[in-house]
């Protein structure tokens, strides 16, 4: 059984990643206002109730094909030797990473919102789901080398450098300069998070 | 002439601003992909050439339409005493007022931002143009107070409570609760400014 079950797993994992890089490549090409199980289907080559199986509505395919699509790219903590280093690191990524999804949400998503009544808050928590923000782990090593207190420390100071990235990215549609990031942290999140 | 000069500017102002309501109106009503020089003729009982003389393109229709609607809602500065009691009334005016519209553009402009290759940031500065941030005024009556170190002001650290509100009406479509405008005030931006 167990010898069984492992590469069967495995084989559901990946149908899984080629239905939703269908998927994506569905919602990038033609927009929400043409996304549907249908085409998605089609591209994948399968049938609509393999789909629906898994994601038995529209706002759960749609959300599951934007955390896939998120899930490959590479935003990864890296220990830099500072606080400020590791979150420059961090921002420069997503400013890059996460330019093209942006506005792809900019561009394309408001049909979703506006038929569903969902908004970016609600698809940002389901890609944030089960799993640990990356800067928990920046804010840790900061605590330890001493650049943190930790007694200034709220859920909005640690996320707002991503929330000001996000801004830049949601007004401009373009990968945030690197002097724009400096600034945000050099002037607003390290201020107010050292000891 | 004289005499006659301020009733004529006065109709051209007021036929331009029927104009811009019905643009409006045709814009929450359809969305930008039904948003036409037609429709909006049609709806201010008017021609399309009496629109195409003053706004040439359909950008400069849609963002003098977004301008002129911003300009009828108050968000008015208020000399409430202290910098805290200012800027949360400001904060609190914003984010009430401007929920609707940054719902419409998150919803509904997409297509204009594809179609043109403007962005949200296009349509601030349009907002902006040729008038003082109404936060200049908080800013130097509290420099005035001496609640603000005037060497710590920079751009973003003046606009930031707006950049993070927006954030907050982008990502949830509602207005802001009173308690997020007061922990952004106190817990962000007050410590950035503050002697």
């Amino acid at each position: 059984m167990d010898l069984e079950a492992a590469p069967r797993r495995r084989r559901g994992k990946e149908l899984e990643a080629a239905l939703l890089d269908a998927a994506w490549a569905e919602l990038a090409e033609h927009g929400y206002a043409a996304f549907t199980y249908d085409g998605v289907a089609r591209r994948a080559g399968t049938s609509r109730p393999v789909l629906y199986r898994r994601w038995p509505t529209k706002p759960d395919l749609l959300k599951a094909t934007i955390r896939h699509y998120a899930d490959q790219q590479s935003i990864d903590p890296r220990d830099t030797g500072s606080l400020r280093g590791d979150v420059i690191w961090l921002l420069s990524q997503m400013s890059v990473e996460r330019a093209g999804m942006m506005t792809l949400i900019m561009t394309n998503l408001g049909g979703y919102f506006e038929e569903t009544g969902e908004t970016f808050a609600d698809i940002r928590a389901h890609l944030k789901q089960g799993r640990a923000s990356v800067m928990t782990e920046v804010v840790e090593r900061a605590v330890a080398r001493g650049e943190i207190d930790p007694a200034r420390l709220t859920d909005r100071i640690v996320h707002l450098p991503f929330d000001l990235i996000r801004n830049e990215l949601m007004m401009t549609l373009r990968p945030v300069p690197r002097k724009t990031v400096e600034e945000i942290v050099d002037t607003i999140f390290l201020p107010l998070v050292r000891p």
